[in-house]
């Protein structure tokens, strides 16, 4: 079956290399807003009969959102046999149960709209929390990618010395996989959350590492207030400036900035997410994950 | 069944006069976006059993929209028996139709997530042109009220010797309703569209009008392009400032400021969208149009 990678705003660049390792053309549509706020969306190529990529990254959801059900909508009325999703962020996984009466379980919802628009899910490292895996929230099937490989290789060809630092234990896993594959030590911090900004982060026994180069690896760089504070908290110890690294570097606000201002050494980003820290290109990972999606 | 009134923000004056009118509580959900741009929504409110009326005007739609939908899901799983979306304004009317090869039919997109999501749905005035009724898009049961008896009452009580006056051929159906639940003279213009803000605007025999005050009405005021030029036409013509009348005042970007800049007497339009133009209240219709759906 032929394949047409088509990407949304923002994803074009990622979608150029996908569409190269996939063999196949990329097209990118017209969209934009009209004064009222609405969306129009146009492709005009040839979709019939064609396994159709939408390669969309979804930080900053809702906002997107609508444009990308109608791209959905619109390969399949243009005959499209297959629209399978490229997310490299996929967002809203987040409040995967109530935690307060009355809350709107969000990661529920919006993979259920998601699941009648596409025909197929790709993603790079979900932030699977209570879900163990994507199938237990999204009813299509779905692929995922796994960056830990890739950043194991980035440290141990960029970082002399390094120590993996976890942020808090709901990291261990993750950082606890990079140190193993990059074959480096590894310690995890904890954190005690009181607000979407405001985070406090106690590191026990950094002594023993003075002389290594500490690498903050997170799935998601957000308000970035954990890693500012492990920052701190490692400067205080008298540790080196840390390198930072993010699968998904989401940047709210000016998070990136205030992020270098607190004295790193530098940061790191996977192309999930489009943005100048970008630094270890994921789409190796996503064309396997395709493949393996589109030959099952 | 006992009726529980839920508002959007943006919508809580509506809803208070609504909740009024229908002898039910109105409670407000909480909302709010985090860093990243997700979005979180509460209702610490008992539903079970209750007959919902969620009340959210669908300007700027896109930024809304995921939201609205997280309230609906909401709604349900907390034991709703039944969720009516009463949005004074709907989103979404105008691509109906193909015109070019490969565009995205925004209408019935928008109309599909939003049907799975609700139980019915009660407006005000939809932009029908090409659907007949809201019925051929929406497939749940739907009410519509119109604003055009309103808005003749408001002519006779606050305008002497009016004209009525129509922007375009679209509007004619409306202004000469409007004109003759008034019992007043109306004319329509003719309009040439070059763009989304260009608009050419051509009136014939003005001179017959000269003792009289124009009002001009539309449904939807959203750049005011077309009433701006329409405006300019009538002056160079030497008639009176005129009145301008909208049911939906949508107002994008600077629009309510220029409108006013054009030398109008004044700006009116229904309380669909909240706004300090506001001067007819549709909740009577809404609350008609409700009962009348709740008692099918």
């Amino acid at each position: 079956m032929t394949k047409l990678v088509v990407s949304m705003p923002g994803s074009g660049l990622l979608a150029d290399r996908l569409a190269a390792g996939l063999c196949a053309e990329h097209a990118e549509p017209r969209t934009r807003r009209f004064p009222d706020g609405e969306s129009y969306v146009r492709l005009d190529t040839d979709c019939e009969n064609k396994d159709l990529i939408v390669v969309g990254s979804l930080d900053r959801p809702d906002e997107k959102f609508l444009q990308l059900i109608f791209l959905c909508d619109l390969l399949r009325e243009l005959g499209a046999a297959r629209v399978v999703l490229c997310a490299p962020y996929l967002a809203y996984m987040r409040q995967d149960k109530r935690f307060r009466a009355g809350e709107a379980v969000t990661s529920q919802s919006f993979a259920r709209i998601l699941c009648r628009a596409v025909d197929g899910l790709v993603t790079v490292d979900p932030h699977l929390h209570r879900y163990r895996n994507l199938g237990d929230l999204y009813n299509v099937p779905t692929r995922v990618g796994h960056a830990a490989g890739l950043i194991a290789d980035w440290i141990k060809t960029e970082v002399r010395r390094p120590l993996l630092v976890g942020p808090d234990s709901e990291s261990e896993q993750w950082v606890a996989d990079v140190a193993a594959r990059a074959g480096v030590p590894h310690i995890v911090l904890e954190k005690t959350r009181r607000g979407d900004r405001d985070v406090e982060v106690s590191v026990p026994e950094v002594e023993r590492w003075r002389d290594h180069r500490p690498v903050l690896v997170d799935d998601i760089i957000s308000t970035a207030g954990t890693m500012i504070e492990t920052v701190r908290h490692l400067g205080a110890a008298g540790l080196s400036a840390p390198m930072c690294v993010g699968v998904h570097g989401v940047f709210a606000d000016d998070a990136h900035g205030e992020l270098l201002g607190a004295g790193v050494q530098g940061i790191v980003t996977t192309n999930t997410i489009a943005h100048e820290t970008n630094g270890i290109d994921v789409s190796g990972i996503l064309i396997e994950a395709l493949d393996d999606l589109f030959g099952e």
